[in-house]
């Protein structure tokens, strides 16, 4: 923290401030400049809430210095996390060399729609289906998902295609169910501070494929997987899935920076979502090339074969086709980066 | 719902469109203009996605018209929703000619805490006490609250003063507790779209006050009330506390004008945060002046006997001296819209 | 300046960012702290661009501390400026204990409008007259002002009424014409920083009134003005008008929480103008009440007689009924916080 | 337009807004739905504001449905511009099969500076050479720019490697200079809206480079775009360069998703500055590919031999080295896309 002092503060005040931070058992360091005076402070290992000091006589600003996540931190982990998810087909990585396709419809609807759907996935190279049986809406009229019978669906796609199953939790009673059926345990966007989620898929052995809120800063994406790697759970897969702006032509704007921004502050492994980060079809397929060519681990794409009959989000799912064309075309993407696809 | 043609649209294109219209069930309305036709649809009951006519060929929009919801509606219920939040000190009235106080500190720390701030807004003029037992923090290594104590220190503050308690429940755990305790549930910014504890607060017999999540739309706002209603809890008063903009001097930016936004399209009551709104101790006098002249129903304000010791969000606290000013400050602007306060 | 450094940097890598930092002729102050070092910098007066030691080995992050404002800065003239605009009418003050009202039309349409809403707002107490004789507009189609014609009709509103002339310059031919006929010369939330037309504003002897732009952080408006007033214009009046945010309900967000956020950095007056902050004619009385009562030095508030016919932004004009209203509102509030309005 | 009424608006109502808009010489279409009665209009022809509808009794919304811009579409002309820049060197295209890539210093410094970096830059098959002569700064202190001398450095890098010159106008005196020793004008981002000036560059006859305003919606930088057009200069060059959110990892989100936006609504060529999209060194490259894989026709880069001694931006500018890997890259991900670099 450095506390920056008006350029009128007098002695009495600067000194008012240092003993302030060492009655905190903090170090105080002041740094007298030109037009002001600023102060150091040390030794704070967190706990200590240093805001306060704004409202002491003569101190303009606060400015934090130190970064608040620990465990996320490449700084505690220089080498990049890669997390193995074991599935019947042998179990795919997220992170490291491989580019990994996360692909599926964004709720499952029946198993004669999840199983058409994974054929065609599995066959265009996706390694982990994905589909909703708890659906979060806006709207409470909407079509909220199976539940746990949606979760079954996923299990039979689990065993006819050997495909691992990523698909979302909402609540610590669906988390339970999630985690007995599924290989990964999603939080979805409005769910990234919800933290008894959080707390509880930090307890959970499957990994977690958390999405950042929708207009989280990396700080609070971060502290999100901070909760639940401080719960134990160090498999954790960020995923960027766009931010809310004020621009108008897509569902939101996907922030395709954030990849490398993570990629410096972090070690764990971040995918992108083009569907919902658009929610166009005529964008996923440019979204998805330019999120492996910007460095991203992977993607996660909603895929229907017939996304105008689909219940939820039919706009941004593309369909088979699509998908093919999207693999191929981002398996070269991949070769530039000397990555490569399954 | 409108769809909006290309400006080369065919007429075979034009047909198509209507077929698919009318193959879900509902009618279709072209309207030739001068450079392109657009097509109205009537009929919907808001269980068809048709966001998926925009892929259909030539089609280059599709434009909603209707607004999804419904109990919140003013047009379902044009007279001015009062919640009524019974007291052992008689009962207060959120809504209506009456503008509304709660006050307290973030978080309840201690009883000698909770007393010595409830002692000082009870004499000022609050009706309702709020303090956190529950904290929703963006570190996990931050004060989480005290639970259950916590709520006992509330119940507590209840008894000797009379004040209804307001606290805030993050699961449907605390909920149970929360209900147990407090006169009126608070749901939060980061749980405004946590669906399930929506749902399980709209099974409650106590009032809800739902706050604005940080880029909640006003649609959205309202859905998550909607949710509530649909449980069957009438009893909701809305809150905007701020929303996240590129604006970087305070922590979140009042939107003010959703006041008389919400006044239009909706008959239940809404407060405003001044606290979290602006996240700084000195914003807190003028925007709470300014809320209850646009016409808010109330504000809910941190108050902290020592900010400079408060457990969390001290920054945003204002001492009760201040808070006495702000009463009187708001009193007087309240009678200019003849309106009154306690 | 404080640069901070990584957890792993070297004891060279520290030395080498002191040594560039000195080979600018300035000082560096390293702090060691728990986890890492920090080094404060003192002696740049502006000149030097230390960001770029942000790519030196083992730097994490550079942080700004002073800002960089100087003229507009409450550091160097702690009392508020107040702007005399010399009127026909006698004059009339901008900052202080008086609430100034600007009022009129959005855009000049002809002599008669002019006239006739100027006699509305001048009963009602405006001392300055608005409308636009130039006008910036998104499409090259739309109604673009009648240039010097309108403002000849200004002129003769302030012969007839003895109210001072607002009005808006878009380029410095313009300005050029602006500075003859009007006694106040507006710069435009699409020109904030157009930086041409700012130092052509410094070097005029009228007061300028300068509105925010659609995006600009409060530093980015503050040093807009500085632009002014370092060609040796010290007659700035600022004005918040709305920023841009994801919220849709209004045209733009109108963020009450700059006005004590200026009061606090800087000396200027600032207005709000509730007319473009909103964009819908029902938000302007409420937020014209809250305007007065956050603190704001006045408004600029768009009136017309027949707005279903103007030709530019009817959508958020008043007509003058409204008008006398918002006046004996406005008139009330500002006696709460101990002001007057004419 | 579309007017959607209230639930309860009633049959006079309906007739009084069916009237009002035949006032005007349109059409319009009753559309009686379940709830609500929507009404079209057909025949406007851009002249008439509508939006004063909104004020009538009983109406809820006004929605605009036709764009309002005509020279940029895509639906006046269906294929792609490619926008011919004459050079010494032969000439150079922008649109069409190549990518184009533009680099240069953020801004002319002096004649070595920028015959060093032009050799590299060259050498590693740039074809237009890029560098600020007028450099619009937040603040009035920085370093604006060398003004005519800084064009005429320009020059001599155009003689002596046969590249074409990009170089920004602030206003129309630079423009007259700008025009005379440059190939392509370029008008930045903060006069996006600056109409006088867009004027100006629409009736020159060398090409314009138009960067999106730091806010703007699409709506809104197509009709910029419009405005130069409407001049008769149909040499249009769009470009997309971050813009303003939340999020404060970078100085710019940079808005990828535009690309393929643009593509779909008009037949301009368009750019992407991932320099200042990201306003940091180490993101270039990424967002570099990201930019090529999106679709994008070009790039325009910051590329300095000495950043750290740079007199502006140089956090955000790459070294020659960089570039060199910046162009092997981009190739290679151009080849993908089945298009070249030169």
């Amino acid at each position: 923290m450095l506390v920056v002092m008006d350029a009128h503060a007098t002695k009495e005040q600067i000194e008012a401030v240092c003993s302030r931070i060492e009655s905190f058992g903090l170090k105080s360091h002041p740094i007298p400049g030109a037009n002001r005076t600023a102060i150091g402070i040390t030794g704070n290992k967190g706990a200590v809430d240093l805001g306060t000091l704004e409202s002491l006589p003569g101190v303009v600003e606060c400015i934090p210095v130190s970064k608040p996540y620990k465990l996320v931190s490449r700084e505690i982990k220089e080498e990049d996390t890669v997390v193995h998810v074991p599935t019947p087909g042998g179990g795919t990585a997220v992170g490291g060399t491989q580019i990994c396709v996360i692909a599926g419809p964004c709720a499952v609807e029946s198993l004669e729609q999840a199983l058409a759907i994974a054929a065609r996935v599995k066959a265009a190279g996706a390694t982990l289906f994905r589909g909703g049986a708890y659906k979060p809406r806006t709207s409470p009229y909407s079509f909220q998902g199976l539940g746990e019978e949606g979760l079954k669906i996923l299990a039979a796609v689990r065993e006819q295609f050997g495909l691992g199953i990523v698909t979302e939790a909402v609540d610590s009673e669906s988390l339970d169910l999630v985690e007995r059926y599924a290989d990964v345990i999603q939080i979805g966007t409005r769910n990234m501070q919800n933290f008894s989620l959080l707390k509880r898929a930090g307890r959970s052995k499957k990994p977690v494929l958390l999405k950042r809120g929708m207009s989280a800063t990396l700080d609070e994406f971060l502290m999100a997987a901070e909760y639940i790697m401080a719960e134990g759970n160090y498999n954790v897969i960020l995923c960027e899935r766009g931010v809310r702006t004020f621009s108008d032509f897509t569902r939101n704007t996907l922030d395709l920076s954030v990849i490398p921004a993570v990629k410096r502050r972090s070690h764990l492994p971040i995918l992108v979502d083009p569907s919902h980060g658009t929610g166009r079809r005529h964008k996923v397929l440019p979204l998805s090339r330019a999120a492996v060519a910007v460095g991203a681990d992977g993607l996660i794409v909603e895929v229907h074969h017939q996304p105008d009959r689909a219940l939820s989000d039919g706009m941004q799912s593309i369909i088979p086709d699509e998908f093919d064309q999207l693999m191929s075309e981002v398996r070269q993407i991949a070769a530039v980066l000397k990555r490569s696809l399954n």
